[in-house]
Parts: structure tokens; sequence; C-alpha cells
């Protein structure tokens, strides 16, 4: 039993979608989110930044007392993950391994896409991990820059989403690769128009519910779990908090108040 | 005469384009260029991040010995200027106040409508200096946040980015607006599709061209022109030098070698 506080981290409010998945299926828990907004987005920075920024979270989110951290966010765990854990001892859960073993569960042909960012595609993160458990595995990475502002645009479902994923998807379309990736937090939100395009027989990963498993199996395998009633959620953002609750209600789909300010170095 | 360099910061590359202008009008002075890539892109950033970041620039540009500080960033001129101008002694000149005073000379029917990233657009800067000049002018802000990322994967001029500016600029179409101030030095990069749904008959206003001849002056006035034969350049970055010198030279249309890293606090 720990009733200490879950970490959970992403380079903005993406990581809030995982946020929301943990929250339904673990409710007598705790959590801490630190959105970097200061900083924002992390798929066009160098691996170095990348490693730097999750760095000075993880610390600070060891500082609050969290009993485990959840890098919600694909690019810091594609690129940042390891180094973490060399560098902490509090167990780290990347949402990038999740969504690796979900897809080859899936995939009835082990033809798998990946749809990044570009640092997560140029780190080839989750082609190694799908390699690690299947040598013979087919893989696509498909880096899709655009997305991330077509959604905090809130452009998830017209003709200028769909242009901009027909665009990136087009090599998939009537393709063998049956099982896609949503490598990136905010792809969720492009669920809809992404399985409209590819069709019904392709099946989609949501690497940030694919999570939500292996957090709870872990928990319970170290009696981790907490054991309050109900537990909260307190969020974290290194920009001015304000914006922020207005964005994040849309991806919580629940009202937010009191997001804090924290400034990292 | 003074033989000191001129320090031009931006976010991050848009101000290139800026550079390639200065460097064009005025070959006998030296610059040294700031892009603030470890935390770019600013327009979706806070008053107070914006404020805190420009600072830490302006403040590291002064002490490599620069004789003036361009600003070549629109959202940090929209936001910081006041401010560093407040704090520096030395002098500085942001984007804004010259597309504004080139946008009154060009506009017939003191129409004017001004695109810019979110951050700039609610700052309401360029319509604050558009009415400060002239009272009577009509004014059309439209913030355009999918142009920035548009531009940096290269799409410049196809049916996408056309969608999206069709999309942005629909109350512009066959409205009485005459002049449209592309108000972030990205958005030149989308200068021929935007004449092209426009028509020939709308004046675009470049801002990082407007605000040359304003160092020009400035400089003339102050006898502050550098002497040397030839002036050179060096870049500096707050990430990775590497992948930024390959989109640079989509921006400077020159061969780039040899940009620095800088760690900013």
């Amino acid at each position: 039993m720990d009733n200490r506080p879950i970490g959970v981290f992403d380079s903005g409010l993406g990581g809030l979608t995982v946020l929301k998945a943990l929250k339904i299926a673990l409710p007598n828990e705790n959590f801490i989110y630190v959105g970097d907004t200061a900083r924002v987005p992390y798929g066009n920075k160098s691996r170095k930044k990348i490693k730097q920024y999750s760095d000075q979270i993880s610390k600070w989110l060891i500082a609050q007392d969290c009993k485990m951290v959840v890098v919600a966010c694909n690019t810091a765990s594609a690129i940042a993950l390891e180094s973490l854990r060399m560098k902490f001892s509090i167990p780290i859960i990347g949402v990038i391994n999740s969504g690796v073993r979900r897809a080859i569960h899936l995939s009835q042909n082990s033809h798998i896409a990946v749809l990044a960012t570009a640092a997560t595609i140029k780190s080839d993160e989750y082609g190694k991990q799908l390699k690690a458990l299947n040598s013979q595995i087919i893989i696509k990475n498909i880096a899709c820059p655009l997305f991330v502002p077509l959604v905090e645009e809130g452009l998830t479902n017209d003709h200028l989403s769909l242009s901009v994923i027909k665009m990136y998807l087009k090599s998939l379309k009537n393709s063998k690769f049956d099982t896609v990736i949503l490598g990136c937090t905010h792809y969720p939100l492009l669920k809809d128009p992404i399985q409209n395009i590819l069709g019904d027989k392709v099946k989609l990963v949501d690497s940030g519910n694919a999570i939500v498993k292996e957090v709870e199996e872990f928990l319970m395998e170290n009696n981790l779990m907490s054991k309050i009633s109900q537990g909260i959620f307190h969020c974290f953002v290194t920009d001015e908090p304000e914006s922020f609750d207005k964005i994040a209600e849309r991806f919580l789909q629940t009202k937010l108040v009191g997001t804090s300010h924290i400034e990292l170095f």
C-alpha cells in the first residue's frame, strides 16, 4: 500500500489524455501532472534538450514524493526514458513500450505503422522496440508534424484535417499495414478521421490508453496501490496556468481549476 | 563610425529572413543572430515568458558588445519591446513599428489587416500602433497559428497551404482591406499563395523588410555605420546547432556553417 501520488508529465497538455485514462482506471490514486508549456513542443527539439527537460521535470516530481513517474510524452519516452531510469531510482514507465506491446498483440500480419513527431520518428524507438519483440515485423515510420498544431487549433474533424491526414497516410491506403500506432498524445483526438481514411479493418493503437494497463499491473505486483477512497489530481505548468486550463478542458473533458505554475532550470 | 556588430534575435529561424534583408542592405555591418530554438515557438507562450526569454537574449547580445539590437520576432516585438527598452540602454528596434509605418504608407483606404501568431494578435500591438498613427484606420486582426508549422514543413505552395490560407483569409476575400501586414517572420515564405488568393490589388507588407530602412536610417543619423569593407555574421542557437543549419539555408538561401550553441537562463 502506498498513498503517495503518481507523477505524470508531458511537453504540454497532450499528456492529459493519458492522465484522463489513468484517473478512470485508477480512481483511488492521486496524480501530479506536469506540462512543460514554457518549452512546448518537444517534437522539434534535439535529443540533448529533450533529455535535459525530462530530467528537470522528473527531479521535480520525485521531490514532490511521487511513488512512480509516467512519461506520457511519446517524444520524451522515445529519447529520455533510458537515461531517466539510469539516473533516478523510482519506477519510471513510458508510453512507447505499452504501445509497442499492444500493437504486436493486435496485428495479424506483423505490418505495423507508426505515426509520431519528427523527433520520435528520428529516434526510431518504436521500430527498435517492435523489432526487439519480433524481428520479422515490417515497420513504416511516418512523421506527422502538422497533427499537433491542427489539434491545438481545434481542427480535428474538418476538410483541412482530412487533407493533412490524407497527405501523411497516402502510403498506408490499401497497403498491408493492419495496425497503426498513434505515437503522440495529441493524435487520439484525430482518431475518427484517421480511422475513416484507413478503413475499419485497420486497428489504431492509442499508446496513452495502452499504458494504463501497464501502470495498473505494476502497482498491483509491487503492492503500491493507494488505499484512499477518492484520489485527487493537481496540474502544474512551466508557463502561465491561465491559458492552460481552457485548452486542457478539451482534453480532459472535465472542469479544471487551480493549475499552478512551476519554474524549472 | 562604429564597427561593433548588430544583434538580431528571433524565437527560432524565421528571423533569418530579416537578417538576410539586413545583410543585403548593409553589407559593411557585422551581425550576431540568436535563434531561441530550445524554446521555439513564442506565439503560443504567455506574455511573462516571452518577456523573460527576450530579456535573456538581449542581455546576452549586449554582453557580446552589440551596438544595437533588432527584435526580428514579431511576437517578441509585440510583447517585450517596451520592457526591453526600459531595461537596457542600447538602441532596440522591433519589426512591428516598421511594418505599421509601411502599411499606413501603402494603404489608400485605411483598411489594414494583420496576420500574425496567436500571442501577437492577442497583444493587439499592431492595432494599437496603427491607431496611434491614424485613429480612423479600420483594422482586422487574424491569428494564423498553422502558418509557422506549414512553412517549417516546407509546404509553402501546394494545395494544403492554399487550403489553410483560404481558411484564415476567408473574411478578406472581396473585402475593402487593401493592405495586409505579414506580421510574423515566417509568413513571407507564403507570400506568393497569399497574393494569389487575395489578388494583385492587395498590398502585402513584409515587416521584416520594412525594418531594414529603419535600421539604416538609425545608423546614419547616429553616425553608427560600420566602416569595415565586408561584414560577417555569426548565428547562435539555444538548442543543438546541427539541425538549424539545414532549415536555415532555406531561409537565407545561402550556405550556413559554424552555428554555435548558447545556454540561456
